[in-house]
């Protein structure tokens, strides 16, 4: 079966309205705002922030599609199969940043590619996945989030779900920290190995299981009472957040060196952010706790 | 002349001292506190910090010096003829980010590489440079600012400024922002051009130069009262410093990548930073005046 680009496009411009939907609501405040922009060399998109809500300090989901005539050298130095086609790029991506110390911050994405040339097969693939990034580490919530991960993969098959969580572990970690980002979800790229309709179902399988496990644990901790250390703690970590996405995230990087969209591209970004110099927590204390016995990988599903 | 390495290191180590020195005098705080450390592969510093002081808000002034017995093959890479030397590394590196949003951060380093082989030459060179990143720009002080670095290269030649000037303004700047980090100053690399005596004294007159650029524009701003709009559009534009250092600056991102020590390294991050989607000073404003007649590239001294 030929991928049907359109169906596709039309999946992820939904699942940005649900989610923006039921974030908004979970939120309880004044919701999204939407800004929509056109790309010079191609295409253009949605960016939907919402800014100082109940719950959301600062929240962006950001659907976009792009595309253009040929692909750029850097994209086809190590894939000579796709210079000389031309190329769509379509995918929702979201991070969402809480102000209370113990909601965790999230990250989603799911996009897909495709590389096109006349008389010739298209290239095409899913990629994606959803992390979460606690402050305050809660065995609960994690247990919730991989089981919620988990169920989405295991219709695709039983190794889908190990493979994508050890992946996403292996992606999101901060190798000049030798830590992780957080407690990890799922990542997956380069996927088509299911034929265009299964692949594209578990795309959209991991896209609609986000809200599936964000929402119940921004509800379950929205209301835990925090002072002072719990947001200084927040903002600290914060820090390791934007040393993450401006060092490594190869999405955030090939975005910016590509002429993407700065202000969609780094919408990522926390509202507020500290560093200190050699600042660690207290050993014994619940900050110690998180780099001790949360961020290690570990598996949370047994 | 053979270059001489203990004599760039005890020049390096006074540097330190005599800066340490001045801006604690000038900030009138608590001082600098000392970190030594060692470097399992060889080599070590003395990071000195000053935290929370009364003009200073974040300071760090690290000297480092590093050795090893074989380069690493990405440094070995674009430079064949280092292959298979051992290495040393020296220099002083700083970044002083200010409580008052009207006296600008400022960010020197001057440092000294050498590759030897028995038998062989030994390959050298001196690099360096300062720069200024205003948030309310003030002409008066980018032209002292300009003029005292310029007074520091003319000796060495006529071309040495306007060459380093250009080389600044070209380095320290944000492709995907298409905006200048700060209003410039020096910036050189690969320096040996003067022969080893020479090119040592022209690395000395930057790094002495320093504190006769910097401390005269702390003292004179350090007591414009400020308010909160003030300090909210220090903080925004803080994020753009942190954006440079982390995509952007090759010293930060080959340390983190060769296994540098990531606290010192990161020292140069401001202390609360903040981030906020498609923001723009109002036209017409002393916040736009700062990307509109400051930040553009311009001859601050005739």
């Amino acid at each position: 079966m030929q991928p049907d680009k359109q169906a596709v496009k039309a999946y992820l411009m939904d699942l940005q309205d649900r989610i923006c939907q039921e974030l908004a609501e979970e939120d309880g405040g004044a919701g999204f705002v939407e800004d929509s922009w056109q790309r010079e060399a191609g295409g253009g998109g949605r960016t939907r922030v919402l800014d100082n809500g109940v719950v959301i300090e600062k929240g962006g989901v950001n659907f976009s599609h792009v595309f253009g005539g040929e692909l750029p050298a850097s994209a086809t130095a190590h894939r000579p199969e796709l210079a000389g086609r031309s190329f769509e790029a379509m995918g929702v991506s979201l991070v969402i940043h809480p102000k209370n110390p113990y909601v965790p911050t999230s990250h989603a994405n799911v996009r897909f590619f495709i590389a096109e040339k006349e008389g010739e097969d298209p290239v095409w693939w899913f990629g994606g996945g959803y992390d979460l990034t606690p402050y305050y580490g809660n065995r609960e919530d994690c247990v919730f989030w991989h089981q919620t991960a988990k169920q989405a993969c295991d219709p695709f098959g039983d190794d889908i779900y190990p493979r994508f969580k050890k992946w996403c572990d292996e992606y999101f970690y901060l190798k000049h920290r030798d830590e992780a980002r957080g407690v990890g979800g799922l990542f997956f790229d380069d996927f088509n190995e299911l034929g265009f309709e299964q692949s594209f179902a578990f795309m959209r399988a991991v896209g609609d299981s986000y809200t599936k496990a964000y929402r119940p644990i921004m509800a379950a901790r929205k209301e835990v009472a925090f002072g002072e250390r719990e947001r200084d703690f927040q903002l600290y970590r914060r820090g390791r957040y934007v040393e993450f996405n401006l060092v490594f995230d190869r999405g955030t990087l090939f975005g910016l060196q590509t002429g993407g969209r700065t202000e969609s591209i780094l919408m990522s970004l926390p509202p507020m952010v500290r560093w200190e110099y050699n600042w660690n927590p207290e050993p014994g204390s619940p900050e110690a706790e998180l780099t001790e016995a949360f961020l290690p990988h570990q598996d949370w599903v047994k």
